[in-house]
C-alpha cells in the first residue's frame, strides 16, 4: 500500500536509503530550488523518481497538515526485515549483536526518536511490537528524521517468542525499568550481545515482556522528579551500551 | 506578574517547590479528587492556596490549550537566581560545580526536555541565554515536567560575562559542537568542574560563546543520519559527565 512520507529530511533519507518503491515527489509550487531541496531533485532524478509541482495545501492534506515543509514522497510501505536480518547484519559486521526491542510504545514521537538514537549508535536492528498503527507510519518516520529509512526493523506479533529466539544467540535481554528491583546502570557491564527492551510510556514493560529480560537496568536520578521521559532514558541507555561496547564501528569522520 | 502553569505534574511541583507566590489552583469542575489531583489538593492545602472549581475552558484559554489535564495554578513569575547561587549550592554540597549554560535555544520542547534532564542528573544550576519569551514560560515549566521549579536558574543578558565569570572558579566550558575540530566525547574526561554549553537547535553556538569555551566536544555517531536532537545529544552528554564524576550525589533510594 502506497503512503506518501513528508519533510525534506525524512524524504531526502528515504530516497537515499533506496529501499522503498518510489512513486512521485510532490513539491510544494514556488519552492526555491536551492540547499537541500536541490539535493532532494537531484537524488530523486538519480532514483528515476518523477517529480511535482502541486499547491502546498495538497500536501499539507496528504501529510495531514503535518510539518512537511513543502515536500512529500508517495512510496510502497516501509521494508520491514525479520529477526534473522538483523543477526545477520551482525555477523556481516563481525560485531557483537546490538538490538533495540520496543514493546508497545505509543507515541510516534518516541519511537521516531529512539529510532534516531539507534541508527546513531549503529544499533544492528529493532524489533517492534505489532500495534495497530504505531509501526513505522510516516510520522514515526519524519519523527526520525528519516534515520529509520536505513534500519532494518522488525514487527512481530509476539515479542517473546523473538526475545527467546535471540536468547539461543546468547543475547542478552536487558529490560529498560524503573523500581527497587532492578540493576543500576554504573554496575552493569553492557560489553556484551545486547538487547535493549523499552517498555510504553505509561505502563512500562509487560509482565511477560518483563519476566523474558536476563536483567533489568535503570537509570541513577537524584533530581527531586524522578523519571524522565522514555525516549530521553532509552537515548542514554543506548549510548551507554555503545560507550561499554567501546563505539564498536566508530572511526571519526 | 502572574501567570498560569498548567499541567497536574507541573502544577506538583511547583507546589512542592514552595519558591513562587502562589494564588489560586484551578481545577476543572469535574475532576475525580483522587490519584495525583488528591495529592495537589493536599499539597495546596498545606501550601495555604486557595482552590477554585471552573469549568474547563476556562483553563484550556489560561493555558492556550496547552495539555493541560485540568489543572491550571496561578503563581508569581519563576524566582530566577543568579551564578553566584548557584555556585554556592556547590560548595554547599561539597561538590565540584557542575552547570549547564543554554545559548539560544528556541524550542520550549527542548528547553524544558533539558531543564529535565539537568534536575536529573542533580546539575546546580542553568544559565540561560535572555530572549524575549523563551525563559521559564509555563510552556517550558510543563515540559520540563515541572523539574525546573526545583533547578537554579539564571537569566542572563550576556552568556559570555558569565562564562567567564565562571573560568575564575575553574568551572572548565564544555561546548556541545559539532564539526572537525572538535573533540569527540570519548577522548574528554569530564570529571571536573565543569558547565556543559549548548547551542540553539539551527545554528548552535553563536561565534563569541563558542571562542570562550575551553573546549569543544562532540558525540560519536555513526548511524546514516549524523545529527541528533538538541536535547537527546544533551541529555546524552549531560549523563555523560555525570558518569565521569562517579555519579556524585547519587544514592540508590
Amino acid at each position: 500500500m502506497a503512503e506518501y512520507l513528508y519533510g525534506r529530511w525524512p524524504v531526502l533519507e528515504s530516497l537515499r536509503a533506496g529501499r522503498r518503491d518510489f512513486q512521485q515527489l510532490l513539491l510544494a509550487e514556488g519552492s526555491e530550488e536551492k540547499g537541500i531541496v536541490e539535493t532532494l531533485l537531484a537524488v530523486a532524478k538519480e532514483r528515476g523518481v518523477n517529480v511535482r509541482r502541486v499547491p502546498r495545501r495538497v500536501i499539507d492534506d496528504l501529510s495531514k497538515n503535518a510539518n512537511n515543509q513543502g515536500v512529500a514522497l508517495r512510496a510502497g510501505g516501509f521494508p520491514y526485515g525479520d529477526v534473522e536480518t538483523i543477526l545477520a547484519l551482525a555477523k556481516e559486521r563481525q560485531e557483537s549483536p546490538f538490538l533495540l526491542i520496543l514493546d508497545l510504545l505509543q507515541d510516534p514521537q518516541n519511537v521516531g526518536a529512539m529510532l534516531r538514537v539507534a541508527d546513531s549508535v549503529g544499533i544492528h536492528g529493532v524489533v517492534l511490537q505489532e500495534r495497530r498503527g504505531v509501526n513505522v507510519t510516516p510520522a514515526v518516520v519524519s519523527a526520525s528524521s528519516g534515520a529509520v529509512e536505513h534500519l532494518n526493523v522488525s514487527v512481530v506479533t509476539n515479542l517473546v517468542t523473538v526475545m527467546r529466539r535471540l536468547k539461543e544467540d546468547d543475547v542478552w535481554l536487558v529490560g529498560l525499568d524503573i523500581g527497587p528491583d532492578t540493576t543500576t546502570l554504573d554496575k552493569v557491564d553492557l560489553n556484551m550481545p545486547v538487547a535493549l527492551v523499552m517498555g510504553s510510556e505509561g505502563e512500562g514493560l509487560r509482565r511477560l515482556v518483563r519476566e523474558t529480560c536476563d536483567m533489568r537496568i535503570t537509570l541513577p536520578m537524584r533530581g527531586h522528579v524522578l523519571s524522565l521521559n522514555v525516549a530521553t532514558a532509552g537515548a542514554i541507555a543506548l549510548y551507554a551500551a555503545w560507550q561499554a561496547r567501546g563505539w564498536q564501528g566508530w572511526t571519526r569522520p
